[in-house]
């Protein structure tokens, strides 16, 4: 393999996955338990602090993963020439030959507002294949839930009319996932990205304005910021004119009274630095037909503050804060195996057993409260079970939906949640109640003395 | 093109870009200056909070990218059918058409340690070349610099000695972002990865232990913890143990015992939660010869409390707090335009002018201090210049390094800096001085009255 660029194309997905999946699945196979029936939980046990909510993300790449996971003779040699595999048995190597996911897949949909413990999916798979998916799976959904639900905690709070545009591509995590986190703002609250590639292929037209670089060149070579504007509205005519490489307000002035004299039209302008609330002010005052965008480490936090303050600002450009930071730690726990429920209960880190589904109850079309509760749970009338069946036998029986369509459930998702729930700041925790039988369940499964604390 | 998977393989990097470098290009070319040579450096003006280095990481996926930099029909007809370059001039078509990286490339060597506003690389390069390369060489030598850097803390902070393992494929933002986290972790102080693709792609052998599933599985099915370590160790003898699914304690007992009595051997255990220094001592009073590895949201400062506390570790899983979190915010900014200095303004935001060269001073050994100059600076016997000529016209003409190679430079370069810079918590600011030539040219580059405050 090259050792350039660091890329995992579908054809080698199976390597990308952390090396003890891989000795794992081997004891399994020489012990004869590979092919026992597994059933694995993806959940977080935790939101990040000030979320009330999360927003469900990513299923779309695991359900390429899953579909595409293969073993070619190269990857075999590849863990050959390791040395690691040299006491293997060959019912491993049997099984990567022949291997190709046969089990179910169970996943909320795209878009859907979760909450701590409850299953973003759940794999049903002969142990081997369960077991080497964790690593890609989390990959996938903590990556893509972090980004979809900051997108719409930001459309929350800058509210429908707000023109929210992902520009975080210079500092994502790498150029794929700069693309991930396009496709996750897109599918939950943001209205367009900068990234050229992420647009095309997601079928959507790229948004930009201008850099400081544009006007320093015109500047240097021609002597004027403003033949830097002119020359860039000669090709892009409603382009917005980035303002504040030298003296914003000065600019704005010059810019105002070229269209007063009918020279110019100016559809809108973008700040990136200073007083956003007292330049915008400024700048509406002079410019009061324009667009004003601003940007520069916003987060919802931010929009709130100029929001509050005051600030004319019709849109924001979104970038780090929207694509790095701490992440949503998701984990993927054994829940049942051979139809036996497990539970781990290492120090504050016990997990569930079984089998689960998400009861969310509605009331006058907003949710109430969950009950997180076993497969075999009858839903009351009011409830609708959340995790619905994705991949059967190795076989996908729900399609892929279009961004439009996420985007459309993130926003009912979200908004049918309590607005305390909804805060940006210290939200209420939303109501998740465990049923009977899981309590149960919990309890007869449990082999530590100790009651788990969750 | 295929909707998913969001991926950018090397045909596709130069639609992986902001849309704006795209139309400023179109820009240029209208106005007959697309082919002037410009001067753009990529630096940070300033370090994350807590850190008193950066080491400079990412180059040579710099590097594959400005070589395979084109643009093929397709990509122009994807262009097209956005509608937004309609009105762009035939020149612009005829250079993407042509289009190649035929410019120069400064950079520091990776594994350099750097510091605020002293630039990690610049490209020379006709102007619309040099713009659109903006996107991905930050979002590349962002993420690897960050993820370089906390390796190098790391090391630092957990001595020589200790075994240092990069776990952060759940948690990396993508999993390409999984791919070049291992590469600069491992490039700048990390023993192994537990990628097993990373691994494959840089010529590694990857790492790992075993994962609670394996116990809830053995203990499920066979009724025993003990079982699953049994069976684990038919096939990997000497892998570690990962002994906290029940009672981590309890566990080392047992394993202790049947040390004992000659039945097994027991290489390495794993922590995975609770008092890991409680725990560590309590498991090495009981398994004398046996390493302890941890893991769980581990970080420098942790291992720097650990370490203080007496804990017996001898290695520790990265990852989360390596791979995810605040980034490093690398800037791309044009310092020159066909000879002419030019320099941002912005309130916040001014940028140095010029073509610069960092010179560092030794001292026996020792890094004392930087001057920050112009191309056209002399150094001092004393000083070493660190930017390197990398690519020239186009073509590569300093070779790829080996990781061992990038990792001995990354050792060596933050032994050199003063015990005080190398401090996790409030470190020392390194001294960078400015040359008297940059001063002045800056002086004489300001538009603006008032003087620049960096």
């Amino acid at each position: 393999m090259t050792p350039i660029p660091l890329l995992a194309t579908p054809e080698d997905y199976s390597l990308l996955t952390d090396l003890y999946q891989l000795t794992m699945a081997s004891c399994y196979a020489g012990e004869g338990v590979a092919d026992r029936i597994a059933s694995f939980e993806l959940f977080t046990r935790r939101l990040p602090a000030n979320y009330g909510y999360l927003v469900a993300m990513g299923l779309a790449q695991a359900v390429d993963y899953l579909r595409n996971l293969r073993f070619s003779e190269r990857h075999l040699e590849a863990l050959q020439q390791t040395g690691l595999f040299d006491q293997a048995p060959d019912g491993f190597w049997q099984r990567l030959k022949d291997g190709a996911f046969t089990g179910d897949l169970w996943a909320v949909p795209e878009g859907t507002a979760v909450f701590a413990n409850e299953p973003l999916l759940r794999v049903e798979a002969p142990l081997w294949q369960a077991q080497i998916a964790e690593t890609y799976l989390l990959n996938t959904l903590n990556y893509q839930t972090l980004v979809a639900t900051r997108a719409a905690r930001l459309r929350d709070v800058a509210g429908p009319a707000a023109k929210l545009l992902e520009f975080g591509s210079r500092r994502a995590f790498s150029p794929q996932g700069a693309l991930w986190a396009a496709r996750a703002a897109l599918a939950a609250g943001l209205d367009d990205t900068s990234n050229v590639l992420a647009a095309v292929q997601l079928g959507r037209k790229p948004a930009g304005t201008m850099a400081h670089a544009l006007v320093m060149v015109f500047a240097a070579l021609e002597g004027s910021e403003d033949s830097a504007f002119e020359a860039f509205h000669r090709y892009f005519p409603g382009a917005a004119l980035l303002i504040d490489t030298y003296d914003t307000v000065a600019a704005a002035e010059r810019l105002a009274a070229r269209v007063q004299q009918g020279q110019s039209q100016v559809a809108s302008v973008r700040l990136d630095s200073g007083n956003l609330v007292a330049l915008s002010q400024a700048v509406r005052s002079h410019l009061p037909d324009t667009k004003i965008f601003a940007s520069g480490d916003l987060d919802e936090y931010e929009i709130a503050r100029l929001r509050a303050a005051g600030a004319k600002i019709d849109g924001y450009g979104l970038g780090t804060k929207l694509v790095t930071g701490d992440p949503v730690n998701g984990v993927y726990k054994l829940v049942e195996i051979d139809g036996i429920a497990v539970m781990k209960e290492s120090s504050g880190k016990v997990t569930l057993p079984g089998r689960k589904q998400i009861f969310r109850r509605h009331e006058q079309g907003r949710a109430v409260g969950d009950r997180l509760g076993l497969m075999t749970d009858t839903p009351a009338p009011d409830e609708q079970p959340l995790l619905e069946l994705v991949i059967k036998q190795g076989e996908v029986v729900r399609g892929e939906e279009k961004l439009a369509a996420i985007a459309a459930r993130t926003a009912a998702s979200v908004a049918s949640l309590p607005d305390a729930v909804r805060q940006i700041e210290q939200p209420t925790d939303y109501s998740v109640d465990l049923s009977d039988a899981l309590v149960d369940l919990a309890a007869r499964t449990r082999r530590s003395v100790a009651p788990p604390q969750l």
